[in-house]
């Protein structure tokens, strides 16, 4: 079995590295006891210490009800290689399947909140709502980082963009333009 | 001299395929006859159609006081190979210099608003502040794209991603994965 304990612990000063990219995510639920996932492709960085991030769940979403009600989530960033289990994850409903089973994802406890991490995937953000004010208008969602996780076995993956159109681009080259960060030095 | 006459209009229903890949973008504006642009990597697609997009612009940004004073600004998205230009505007300030000359970039006039597009970027969205309710707590403006442009001689660019350290990943393979959209076909 899997626990936090086999994840690499990822500083929360340091949660804009998994996110900032503009990866697909995965968001994880849990709700009555039942776990659901979800694709996302709308979410940011909002600030980078104390780490927050924003990200729109709607009310077409069968997570959604989950959201509101628990106030918790885990954002898990996939390697590019899940892009096929990732872009099907988007194209059915937790209301109709589990799909941890369907899918075969292995469902992790978590330190700060009962939704589970996806231990298939490179990072995983454990998540608490931390405003709803701008839910009721636009369905977007702050949310705070209590703890963030890697997995080991994945190191420096390519990350998944959606092109909005149903074609990704996974990462390619990485061109290091640390030298010209003399502004930003607190980030490196 | 570049008009938006050269430029392709870009549907607005279709801004979140700009957007969503989660590139590196420009934000430009313009505030008492000085036009200014910075780097920025914390934005996203909030609704598809209408379009909204979100971004965090910060009051530590010289470009904070124009966004707030005018509600106007150009988000424009630069292709890969503009790298080191976009991390160089990313590390000065519009306080110290005039950043469209010190970078050779070229400002065109828009439509909708006084904020300048920048000729030499993939795509320029002209947008308006929707809402600032979040700014003071989180720096968080709502912007409603009003007019979007594409230049028709840079045709499916490599984008740029903050990896968040001063590293930048660029567009590699793309993954058509439209068949498995079977939920989203209106987004194809």
């Amino acid at each position: 079995m899997i626990t936090v304990k086999d994840l690499q612990a990822h500083p929360l000063d340091r949660v804009h590295r998994l996110i900032e990219p503009g990866p697909v995510i995965l968001l994880s639920t849990r709700y009555r006891g039942r776990d659901n996932v979800m694709t996302n492709g709308f979410h940011m960085m909002v600030r980078h210490s104390p780490p927050l991030m924003a990200c729109v769940v709607g009310t077409w979403d069968h997570s959604y009800r989950a959201l509101v009600e628990t106030g918790e989530c885990v954002v898990s960033v996939p390697a590019a290689d899940m892009a096929a289990t990732v872009v099907d994850i988007g194209n059915c409903s937790g209301a109709d399947l589990d799909k941890f089973e369907r899918f075969d994802l292995t469902a992790v406890p978590g330190e700060a909140v009962e939704a589970p991490l996806v231990a298939e995937c490179w990072a995983n953000i454990e998540c608490r709502v931390a405003d709803t004010s701008l839910v009721a208008a636009y369905h977007l969602f702050l949310l705070e980082p209590l703890r963030a996780w890697t997995d080991p076995s994945q190191r420096d993956p390519q990350l998944l963009h959606h092109r909005g159109d149903g074609t990704f681009a996974r990462d390619g080259h990485i061109i290091d333009l640390k030298d010209r960060m003399t502004k930003w030095q607190y980030l490196l």
